[in-house]
């Protein structure tokens, strides 16, 4: 508890763009976010004040970092869970707690979890040795169980030849692997939630995600042209996974959609790229949700507030481009008034998320390309004109 | 120019709420709000990581905090007028520079620049001696033309044995008086508008301010029961004064309206207490606004975003409550799951604003109460059923 404020102290474990928008969520609340960060030009490091630094795996830094926080969250899965047992031995909150994250960290965790549950998943197998994918069939999936994001650590292999020539040396790296089915999917969807430890839970409109090279470049609020049963029980299950999973905090349940209906990809227990849209989109954000629920405050009201909202997220440009930020988003600005532009005070890198543009309207059709627009100028310092979301 | 992230410094002068939500703001425009604040545990202190202390009359700590930034800004109007303009004669930018920020810090320069543009004001007259209260007749304000807010510095005089008592001791503490008509006014309204270097102007929908004790409490977006030709007008007006004026930023035209029309009260040029709803409530909000125009961007877009919009002050209460302020916002969000929560971080004392509710709906009717009673919650610890706007 800070003495001075009244209120407990969050700490957030990682200093990227979601604990930079985290704090700004916690300012409204009274706080101030207490952010463990590895270097202090990381996005929160450079706006938050109370900032330790120190890395996510070396136990003692999170220790003397946890002795100053009431409650610990986090910005990243990459924690190591038996750090984090370490540290609820001891007697430290951590919400989301090792026992929900583990699902979130360890794909072949997650994948037992949800067969277990009856939940609709790919068929999947553990891979030890090639013949295992072998054996699976092909086209498959190889994915590492742990530390991928953003279509890393995942391979598609179509043939033997292909097994043979990825695992071998995944496997001698020590890489944990297991091989799942590839999903005729028409798309990707996410269903986001929050619960709080007392077991209230809230949901946001599904939404459609959409990837390019593995990467999330749109997020579409609410998911166009989705049958509203299958939203619904999309929204269910995902509350399913928050409850038996034991989730403290916001859940993104990252979703295939097939003809028949959902299929779980991936989990996240943190605020996730697919719900940046409700910083202005909904009526509580996902930042503010994740501290209340790590508070164990009442969550907050999700319904939209406009008909249409798009987030398209700022990727550094192959060619970094020649006019500054500050002069890209004055011409941006000028294009489109009513944009809301989040930067992360990243360096641009190619294909890095470096911010997103988040435009709202009546309809897809309208806000879509707009969103685009800004977003793919505000990277590459050039207009799409002639642009067809298509 | 901050060479890492590409940005110009943004700094502003004085670290209370409005340069706290004002780096909310910042961060999402890729910076972090550079402040000049009195003492570390002001509100914006405690969540910006670039905090200067120094006094805002002291020139040379105004120097040093200004040579790290590109601009200087303002959070309050208490900055000697001549540091400004010396500092602006050794070539920093200052907005709104000191022409126009004298106009918000000296009354009698602004009724006199405001009388001679042939705007509505009352009647007013410099006082240094009592025989000019005396001569101007009563009942009369007497107001401190420097110095003054939320009701100091503002006396009602009803007759020459009333100023006899207050003047003499005013003028003998080297205090700058001028008295005023008082306004027969229905209700006090607010018009705030932005003004970009470039010339640029946007405004917000006029505002009804209620107050109490000399103190905002409740802020309605838009005004109730306005007729539309008479907001125009006081939008035009203030559009105008920040012409004329010169203004960069956000400037709050306080307004009494009258049977004929609307009578210019006070003029801030910073974020103002009259624009809090436009966080939640408008296309861009007033903090961000701000910093537009203080950059030179384009400014946002101010639609308003729900038709009935009430943000209420969260004032200490006389008595402080039992309950600490973590216990009381968990209550809250438990009875009002769309409120809009924004405390700044101070400590609670009788009558000090320590935050703000703001809700948004269909109708007045429906958001007003819940507002009051949310705010009122929040500040005194104990729920007031049965009440009544009326």
């Amino acid at each position: 508890m800070d003495a001075r404020t009244g209120f407990p102290v969050v700490g957030m474990v990682g200093g990227g763009q979601l604990a930079r928008m985290t704090h700004q969520a916690a300012v409204a609340l009274g706080q101030s976010l207490h952010v463990l960060a590895v270097s202090a030009d990381e996005p929160a490091p450079l706006v938050s004040p109370n900032v330790t630094l120190g890395h996510h795996t070396d136990l003692d830094a999170l220790r003397a970092f946890a002795a100053g926080c009431d409650v610990l969250t986090f910005d990243h899965e990459h924690v190591p869970t038996e750090h984090l047992r370490a540290l609820v031995a001891e007697g430290v909150a951590v919400h989301p707690g090792p026992d929900a994250l583990v699902h979130a960290q360890d794909k072949l965790v997650m994948r037992h979890k949800l067969a277990g549950l009856g939940l609709p998943i790919p068929e999947f197998a553990e891979v030890t040795e090639v013949a295992d994918v072998l054996k699976f069939g092909f086209p498959c999936v190889l994915k590492a169980a742990r530390g991928g994001y953003d279509g890393r650590g995942v391979w598609m292999l179509d043939s033997a030849a292909d097994a043979e020539s990825a695992v071998p040396d995944l496997l001698a790296a020590g890489t944990p692997l297991l091989v799942e089915q590839r999903v005729d999917m028409r798309r990707e969807l996410a269903a986001l939630v929050a619960r709080s430890p007392f077991g209230q839970g809230a949901c946001w409109p599904l939404v459609e995600t959409v990837q390019r090279a593995g990467i999330c470049v749109e997020v579409l609020a609410p998911a166009p042209d989705l049958a509203p049963e299958r939203a619904e029980a999309a929204q269910e299950l995902a509350l399913r996974v928050a409850n038996a999973l034991g989730v403290v905090g916001v859940l993104a349940v990252e979703l295939f959609e097939t003809e028949d209906g959902v299929v779980v990809n991936e989990l996240a227990m943190r605020p996730h790229n697919s719900g940046h849209w409700t910083i202005e989109g909904a009526r509580t954000s996902q930042f503010e949700q994740h501290l209340r629920a790590v508070l164990d405050y009442p969550l907050g009201a999700t319904d939209p507030v406009a008909p249409a909202v798009v987030m398209a997220n700022v990727l550094g440009a192959p060619v970094a481009p020649q006019m500054g930020p500050d002069e890209r988003l004055h011409h941006l600005f000028a294009r489109f008034r009513d944009a809301h532009v989040h930067l992360y005070g990243k360096q641009e890198r190619p294909g890095r998320k470096i911010g997103h543009v988040t435009l709202l309207g009546a309809s897809m059709a309208d806000v879509r390309p707009r969103a685009a627009l800004a977003a793919h100028w505000l990277s590459h310092g050039e207009w799409l004109d002639g642009y067809d979301i298509h």
